[in-house]
């Protein structure tokens, strides 16, 4: 069981290829013995972006703070707090800062199959 | 895919035995096919509350505005917006409203297993 302030749980850089100006929370992760899937807190920088990517693990996102565009298959979804989001498995996505300030989004995702 | 404000979905009132005040809105569902979990909305009103329960879903819960506790195991967990609550699997928990207006959060929970 775990009841925690998001604020609790340190924000880390996003260091991968693509990111720019990402940090990323894990409020509840396997760390919590969470059986089936993880929640991640995203702080993106204003003007920054996550990598244009896919991969096999759909995510189920909710906008906490912000404005931004989801990339999506080509096209531009513009969102702002209060939005509900979600990406099938496999598909092409990136998240953009395009507001004034902090962009900040909830993003769920499924546990890696063992 | 889906990108919309969780306005744009409806909130149904929540009539099981032990609810208060209690209203859902199924934000990301099986209508979306998400393929491994769900996220719903739930917005329970000033005195409000859940059901006093268990089952074998856990939860993963991030409060958005408002304030309450978490009954859980006979002690109570004060929270506000900003929380994030994990809850296992089988383990007695019940949400109540103990603030003053509405209190609103996400709680995500696996598919049921076919």
């Amino acid at each position: 069981m775990k009841v925690t302030h998001y604020r609790e749980t340190p924000a880390r850089a996003v260091n991968i290829e693509g990111a720019s100006g990402v940090k990323m929370r894990w409020l509840i992760s396997q760390k919590e013995k969470a059986p089936n899937f993880v929640m991640r807190m995203f702080e993106i920088k204003e003007g920054g972006h996550t990598p244009l990517h896919s991969h096999s693990m759909e995510h189920e996102v909710f906008v906490l703070e912000g404005e931004g565009v989801l990339v999506y298959k080509d096209n531009e979804y513009p969102f702002s707090d209060g939005f509900a989001i979600f990406i099938p498995p496999d598909d092409m996505h990136q998240f953009k800062n395009t507001g004034k300030g902090l962009l900040r989004f909830l993003c769920m995702i499924p546990n890696e199959k063992s």
